[in-house]
């Protein structure tokens, strides 16, 4: 396979879009999916008792892949599998850039057919070095042309982040969930068996992409393992990758074979390899997501002392304990800040050591009690903490503004905590005062443990980065 | 200290309550706090600038607690420093049975003054055998009477929790994240400096007290360790206790300081006695949460063997890597429960290995596949997966039903885990699914991880409660 990455282009950014095989008894799933895409939407539909419910969506449908006019940049395929042979057939001779098969039971169901079908369509794509996306798997999202893995994602915004995944689940929840928290898609794909375009193609084609600032990926095994790791070298070096590996355990392990048949490897090995790369691993989905936003957002993260301020005295021993345990220190801060605080901070219900508690009035002074940790020279970094069960927004407004003013005049990183509680109404407090915090530059986790793992492994990213 | 249980008896199940010293500068947040108190509520206040205030939230003031009348069985004291040993004598020549002292700026602050009036305070009520909670503290929640920490905790229900808080922030966050997640508290102390009632006095209590099932305690260092862990054995042998240790770190240890003042241990020698006296240790708020719910709702764990159904497959993966980092295992199933799958269940987009994917069509046959799982005999555990993100609650309460009758009809433990993404609607409809499986005795869990480490430490609990 020679990746062409103008296909590539086309396919990620297309102007024509088809989707064969979308049948009432799937509620026509892939031509809803498309239903906010920005180009042409044709359907491709044999059966005759599907040509209403496709005319009713609003979608022109032809019954052969060769009638559709003009050039065909993406199709989607959802055939039955046994027809898949045939419909790659029809997007060769069309000379489609790209073809995505959700069609799935092939190899990972370990049955005799499944895999000589396999077979069958990797042998007929390489002879035509077709790009084939899949099978078994939820393809292409582009958020501002509109082409969707899912209905419940999101169009018509950008973001910075690029992400490769082999499940279309991740992939799928990986968007709704980066969004949820203010981090958006540039592009993503799904890519399932993977069996002639692999997750090197992908990584290698977003890391050519200037509007891609950091990549994501979750995998459960390359096709090629050293090509995989050369591309990964090549491509850490010019932009953030952050990995998070499926299948890290033997009943994972196990669970991969009947999911998308790849080999796994051995955690340790797999980890030690990724940093070798200048790539960052990450444990699960929601730790992909902080290590993006951490990377993306935070200035240069020059070393692991963190000050923390923000809180009461009740939650500075938590914030200690986890922030110790992610493997960064609390130092104790210059006689001159405590010299300083001493001038004007209120003792009781409050404590200045590192964390600085604000549980009372202090509150109010936060422009000057984070001047103080900024010109610290005991001090690496800057953690906020907020609570979602705010009484005042006036003072949290304050506070975020001294914050947000601090990050912008300071090399120093500086992040903030959430916490909040499990109701859709703290829960959507915490999202206005994330919103707020990234809106001025501030990376915003939801809780200690993610706020702090996500800062230490941007650290790590940066030493990697320096050779250190 | 002699502790007299009919006086806490009286503290915690109040008829009668004072609080001294509210003022209009805090908003009067203690008798604002108490606004749902079934009983008696009286302020006393010598300031005559605030009468007006606290008349117009219709409590009766006084200017000396002498002249309240009848007997008193909680004081809440929120009087500057330098005037709580006067309160105090007034406390014991009244005979209420306990006071609460919220004041803070005692030993916590490493002053001189605060020390001195610290010792005052422990000297008056060790020659009274005064039971006196605090200082520096929220003191005592019963929903039931509707005496509270906080006005943002809840009243008029109760559960089967009683809580010990070293810390008044831990105390009302715990209250109100357990009650979010469907677990409420019966009576709840936050005891900040312990000076008089120690975590052994309340944990001695609460071990007698029949309405209370299980204990939670967060505790950053006991005065009197050698007592603490005599009293934890003779509880732990009658109920369950899971604790969450603040401090195991050198950074917590510091910030412990300045907190209560307490004695910080380092954190192996801290869990090994706690599990020596049959306790269970909580590495933090969420995981106190879930562990206290595992516990109470799920039948005797008697094996780390673990079958998992519901999800697609690629978030098979992620389950088999969660529960085997938790420690638990996810064995393959017997052939014949293969076998009997085989009859029914549609190969594509769907695998019964173990996890069970039921991404597709086999959610309709939740019961079969239940049924199967509880009869094998490589399975000692059942947990169903489900996501907030669902289509339709007609399948979703199917599956519900399902789960409850196999849970109710099995001596085999089944949990159940609601993955769900960080927005006001998904953390809503996970609540409404959360509520639904809980209501038919099936614990539920908001993220893979937590439900897995709940599983497992409920595992540990009951193996150390049969000896093994």
């Amino acid at each position: 396979m020679i990746t062409d990455f103008a296909k590539l282009d086309r396919a990620f950014n297309p102007r024509t879009v088809v989707v064969i095989g979308d049948k009432g008894d799937n509620k026509y799933m892939w031509l809803t999916t498309q239903s906010e895409f920005k180009g042409n939407l044709y359907s491709v539909q044999i059966a005759p008792q599907e040509f209403e419910g496709i005319e009713a969506l609003g979608v022109k449908n032809y019954t052969s892949l060769m009638d559709v006019p003009g050039p065909v940049d993406l199709v989607i395929v959802s055939v039955p599998r046994v027809v898949a042979p045939r419909v790659l057939d029809d997007c060769i001779r069309k000379d489609v850039a790209a073809a995505h098969f959700f069609t799935s039971g092939f190899a990972e169901t370990s049955t005799e057919e499944g895999i000589n079908l396999e077979k069958i369509l990797t042998q007929k794509a390489a002879a035509a070095n077709f790009h084939l996306v899949g099978p078994n798997c939820m393809g292409i999202f582009n958020p501002l042309s509109g082409v969707k893995q899912s209905p419940s994602q999101y169009s018509g915004i950008s973001g910075p982040i690029g992400f490769i995944s082999q499940s279309g689940t991740h992939a799928v929840n990986f968007s709704i969930e980066a969004n949820l928290h203010g981090l958006n898609i540039n592009k993503s794909v799904s890519f399932g068996n993977g069996i002639v375009l692999d997750s090197a193609d992908y990584l290698e084609y977003f890391g050519r992409d200037e509007d891609i600032k950091a990549i994501g990926i979750y995998i459960e095994g390359p096709k090629d393992g050293q090509r995989f790791f050369r591309v990964l070298k090549d491509v850490a070096a010019k932009k953030p990758v952050v990995i998070w590996k499926g299948g890290r355990t033997d009943a994972g392990s196990r669970a991969i074979a009947s999911h998308t048949g790849s080999l796994a490897a051995q955690a340790a090995i797999w980890d030690a390899a990724v940093r070798q790369c200048g790539a960052v691993t990450a444990a699960n989905l929601d730790e992909l997501v902080d290590i993006l936003k951490a990377i993306i957002f935070l200035k240069p993260v020059k070393g692991d002392r963190v000050a923390v301020t923000g809180g009461s005295g009740g939650l500075s021993v938590a914030v200690a304990d986890a922030f110790a345990e992610a493997g960064l220190s609390l130092p104790k801060l210059t006689q001159k800040s405590y010299d300083e605080f001493a001038t004007f901070f209120s003792l009781i219900g409050g404590g200045y050591q590192n964390p600085v508690d604000t549980g009372n009035a202090n509150a109010r002074e936060m422009k000057r009690i984070l001047d103080i940790l900024e010109a610290d020279e005991n001090i690496d970094n800057i953690v906020l903490l907020l609570t979602a069960r705010f009484k005042s927004m006036y003072l949290t407004d304050k506070i975020i503004n001294a914050t947000v003013d601090v990050r912008n005049a300071s090399p120093k990183p500086v992040a903030a905590i959430v916490s909040h509680s499990f109701s859709p109404e703290y829960v959507g407090n915490a999202q206005t005062l994330i919103n707020k915090l990234q809106e001025g530059g501030i990376p915003t986790f939801v809780s200690l443990e993610r706020g702090a793992q996500a800062i230490r492994k941007t650290f790590e990213y940066y030493r990697m980065k320096n050779g250190r």
